[in-house]
């Protein structure tokens, strides 16, 4: 069950929903048990949700995904405890997914899956995203992009600042960020199983560019 | 119109809300329409929000508030514009609601009102934000408490060492933070008129004090 927000985003109900009764739970539970036998098959949210559960619970950062903006118009609440949302609408976000502190560095990213082998479209990327991540650069902050090509299975982290020049000119010539641009000057983070995608080298990397 | 969340926050529908054509609308605007005449009434949070709206145009920090995460059960989307979620449910956060950078410093704060004249109950915070906040500390960020006594309308920014030690000691004999505490160890922000919770100098000091 794949829901679509205005934007394009998948929505992907949690399997560990106490309210979600419908018959759909089976498949999700049983593509839950795929991925933890497997560990396969999850999407690089999912993958950096953990990493992010891991890092906290080791106390080597604080990075969490920032809510979906729900635009709230309806509400029953027929007891305090069990309040219903009735009636609401996504909202356009106004920055990234992530963000947090690492050794007291403000760090701040977006993550994107594609499928192309070759390339990456800037059409995965929206405008608030970029502004947002040039007003953080502009204050000192660490901005980048995480990014996975899933039919061959690469995650890089890319700085922001190579996303701006290629997004600034993408009414010109450019529609994407060729894989060989990730290859020469993106940080490759290696698939790992615990955490998953194991991104703090990339960020010390980032941090002694910075300096 | 005032609605609870489950955990006794206000929720405050926005008058600008595009979806909204209920009948309450014009108790919404009205209340708008004083607020912009007499420049008073308004919440903490619209203060703050509206401080952290001057700072981002000024390019002065990138400090947002986070959206209420929401568990979503149901959505109907009959077009893909129009996505209308038809049940869900508040959840519990995990971080305290405004975070984001200061001169690359990561900058992370709750904000809370009381009418209590002589002191600060400290049943207004919750256990997730006091574990996010001592996370947010250990690794270096500058955390944070902005506490508005509204009777008085005195405002304070509080470092969150303050607080857990207080709140440490709340099963012993400890239920609230005197105001004279504030007055000691707190920082106090002026009320503004624009923006209207200047605590960037309140950061300053906290940082200067970190070092």
């Amino acid at each position: 069950m794949a829901i679509n927000y205005p934007n394009g985003k998948r929505f992907i109900p949690k399997s560990t929903n106490i309210f979600n009764n419908s018959s759909s739970d089976s498949t999700t539970n049983m593509k839950s048990a795929l991925n933890t036998y497997s560990g396969r098959g999850q999407t690089l949210e999912e993958d950096i949700n953990e990493t992010n559960e891991y890092y906290l619970l080791k106390g080597l950062a604080v990075i969490h995904k920032k809510p979906t903006p729900i635009q709230i118009v309806k509400v029953d609440y027929p007891k305090r405890s069990a309040a219903t949302i009735k009636e609401a609408y996504f909202k356009t976000p106004s920055t990234t997914d992530y963000n947090g502190v690492y050794n007291g560095k403000y760090i701040d990213f977006e993550a994107k899956e594609t499928k192309n082998k070759t390339s990456f479209p800037l059409r995965n990327i929206h405008s608030h995203q970029i502004k947002h991540l040039k007003a953080v650069r502009k204050q000192g902050g660490v901005g980048f992009f995480i990014i996975r090509f899933t039919t061959i299975n690469e995650t890089y982290a890319l700085d922001s600042e190579y996303v701006f020049e290629f997004w600034d000119k993408r009414n010109e010539n450019r529609k994407s960020i060729p894989k060989t641009f990730f290859e020469e000057y993106g940080i490759k983070i290696p698939l790992g199983l615990h955490p998953r995608v194991p991104y703090l080298p990339a960020i010390e990397e980032l941090i002694s560019k910075l300096q």
